[in-house]
């Protein structure tokens, strides 16, 4: 199935210049979507994951389902305050100023094998200060899923030590 | 299995004198996660529903895998500003002040039978909103389904059109 077909693009969005990616219309799809799922479970199945996490908000959309379809529990990593147990925290640059996310401290137990899912690939900032979250906490990061990847901003490279699998490349 | 057991509660989140229910908790455990799922979709399964809606951002955590597990589509209602393509407005009073949900304009197609999943029925009044959109564009809301009901706050009151099932009852 050619997934990109699914994908909407809308041009200057949310800014002038950017050609946003839009995944609501493979989601709305029941087809598309299962076949999504499916390709990241195919690709999980065999590697002994104990758990998925998945940034806020678009990583849920991703990564629930493929955590249900595995079996395994669901991690979410949000923006602060947002968690109402204990956190532990990341910060990270942008190109103008920098962000931060938070996981639940206990939500990850020593050595847990995870795999983090989310929609994008882009400069690789968010997954990367995930993987720091998810190290701190003594998990080990077997494997990142993206839906989509945008090779030209070289995210990969900023991900080299970990494995990393996109659906979709652009 | 008692999924009460599986729910954190946090006292004074996200302010003074709210009791919060923490589904992380329930979510990271495997277990937990298939059964709930499993729950939603065995209670929609014979009701023909075209397509799941869920609200941001706990919505998508329960959404999305119950509209895998079906084998339909996900469709987001999410706050202004976050869909990038064409979408239609609803407006709610709160205690203080209103707020705004939005949906894509062509997600929900004339006749589809629409089923609304998320973590949380407390007043009701993302519900409803949710709710207005899905008829706006011409579909019927034939379930309602939460994780948790907040019974003393009746929102199942606000809600009485419509058929409501929650798996939690405090």
């Amino acid at each position: 199935m050619d997934l990109k077909k699914a994908i909407r693009e809308i041009e200057n969005f949310p800014k002038e210049g950017i050609n946003f990616k839009d995944i609501t219309t493979l989601m709305q799809d029941g087809e598309t979507f299962k076949y999504t799922i499916d390709a990241f479970i195919n690709d999980l199945k065999d590697k002994n994951v104990d758990v998925i996490v998945g940034p806020e908000a678009r990583g849920f959309l991703m990564g629930t389902p493929v955590a249900y379809g595995l079996g395994i529990g669901f991690v979410p990593v949000r923006k602060p305050g947002k968690l109402p147990a204990e956190t532990i925290s990341y910060s990270y640059g942008l190109e103008y100023g920098s962000d931060t996310l938070q996981i639940h401290k206990d939500a990850i137990k020593p050595g847990q094998r995870v795999a983090i899912v989310d929609d994008l690939l882009a400069t690789g900032g968010t997954m990367e200060a995930a993987a720091k979250l998810i190290e701190k906490l003594g998990g080990e990061v077997v494997s990142m899923q993206f839906l989509i990847e945008l090779e030209f901003l070289n995210g990969r490279e900023k991900l080299s030590q970990y494995e990393v699998n996109s659906l979709i490349k652009y």
